[in-house]
Formats: structure tokens, C-alpha cells, sequence
């Protein structure tokens, strides 16, 4: 099968490198409909100036804007990491269907203030795992490239 | 004293009246950096046609734009009613030093999710209350005149 999740996670892994690049922490996120991509991120949050500018809250206002719509309950988030409590609190907002993250996130990951509680909406449906190793690769290798 | 928690909590009630003549549910935010206000916010999620334009959103991105800084550690945020998850998220990227906030929110405020966890940033303080009647007021009026 072409699009599959494996497919999209490698989208949201291009995001992830044109962060890298950038100087940013490297997280990539893509939102898709169908087969289709509606809105693509990734983590601008020294480039904005603005520590809310994380991949996710880009791509889903990305996303709103295509679609010219306020929620997406048919799409799917691919996100190269665990997202944040703010994140997840966005995702909710948006009544998406589903939602893939690769890596996890011990330090900043939503269970770290969630716990087991259901952050996302309640019709949503989570994976993880996802080409879990190239997108924690990625983050290593900026974080060593840092110290 | 002038500059005090229910003066700034007017502001934020000027910024939730916006909103509600705009036909948003009626939240305002602003965000207070020693006696000045450098951010303002009203809810625009039906405007931008983008879920995650919540009040407080808005005043922190407004205020990061205008001291060209990404943390906001010596600043309040003061909005009308309980901030949901994705905000207070927000809030805690934004390293905010306190968060004060007037009416409680039983539905979408973030001790729904939370419940007794800390979701702002563990240096921050929390107070709430400040003038709680006219800011839930201003949401009855808004989904009274809805039904």
C-alpha cells in the first residue's frame, strides 16, 4: 500500500529536517485527508520568536486554511514526536480523527501532565511508534550537535 | 492601588466584549508586563475560521512580537474564564510567571483533563476569581442569546 502510515511519517520527517536545518528542534508534523495532504509544519519557534510555534499548531492552522474549515474530523496528524499538552489541547480543538506521533518524549511528551488521562477528543484514535527510530535519531543527533 | 488584578482583569473584559460583538464566544486575555500591557487577545476562532485561536493564544503571540522574545518569565496573563489545556500548554512554553484568570470553566477548563496535575510551568503562580461574576455573566448573555 503507498499511503500508508509509514508513507506519511517519512512527510512529516522531511518537516522534521527542514527544522533541523534551521536550527530548530527537529519536529515535523503533516495533516492528511484521504490520501491528500492538507497542511504541513515543523517547529519555528526560534525563527518566530514565539514558543507556541511548534510544528503541530502550524500544520493544523495550515490545514484550516486550505480546508477553510474549523475542524477536521476526518484527517489524520502525523507527528515525528509525542506532542505537548498544547498540542494535544489544539488537536482536540480540531476534532481529528486520529492522530500518529513517531518518537516519544519522555521530557516534554502530554503524559508527562496528562498521565493516562485521554487529552485528545473522545472520538480520536492515537498510534505511536511510527518510524519511531529515525525520528528520535534526528532529535539526538541536534541535541548533540548543540552541546 | 490602580494597576491592580481587577484593573487588568477590566482589560481582558474589554478584549472578551470584543469578541462577543464579533459573535465569538465572549474570552479576552492580556498579557501584563510590570504596569504595561504588551499583549491583547479576544477569541477568534469563528473569524480566522481556525480552532486554536483562543483569546490567550493570541495575547501571547501579541506579546512575544512585541519585546521580540520567545519567554515571557517576569509577565501575568490575566483572561476571563478558566484556560483550557491548549492554552495553559501555551502558557507554560511561554515560561509565564503568573496566570490569573476570573470565571470557572466546568467544561472546557483544563481540570477536566488535569484534573490536580500542574500543567503551567512549575515556577509559575495561579490565582483566579477576579472579578468571576461579570466575566461568566458575559458568557451566559453570549449562549443565552444563542438558543
Amino acid at each position: 500500500m503507498l499511503f500508508d502510515d509509514t508513507y506519511f511519517m517519512r512527510e512529516a520527517l522531511r518537516q522534521a529536517k527542514l527544522a533541523f536545518d534551521a536550527g530548530e528542534v527537529p519536529v515535523g508534523a503533516i495533516v492528511v485527508w484521504g490520501d491528500k495532504i492538507i497542511g504541513r509544519g515543523h517547529n519555528q519557534v526560534e525563527q518566530l520568536n514565539d514558543s507556541t510555534a511548534h510544528a503541530e499548531m502550524i500544520a493544523l492552522t495550515s490545514a484550516f486554511n486550505q480546508l477553510g474549515a474549523k475542524y477536521l474530523p476526518e484527517a489524520t496528524l502525523y507527528v515525528t514526536v509525542e506532542p505537548c499538552l498544547m498540542c494535544c489541547g489544539a488537536m482536540y480543538w480540531s476534532k481529528l480523527a486520529r492522530i500518529v506521533y513517531g518518537a516519544e518524549d519522555v521530557k516534554n511528551g502530554y503524559r508527562k501532565t496528562a498521565g493516562t488521562n485521554w487529552p485528545f477528543h473522545q472520538k480520536a484514535s492515537l498510534s505511536s511508534g511510527v518510524l519511531a527510530d529515525e525520528c528520535a535519531q534526528l532529535m539526538k543527533d541536534f541535541f548533540a550537535a548543540r552541546r
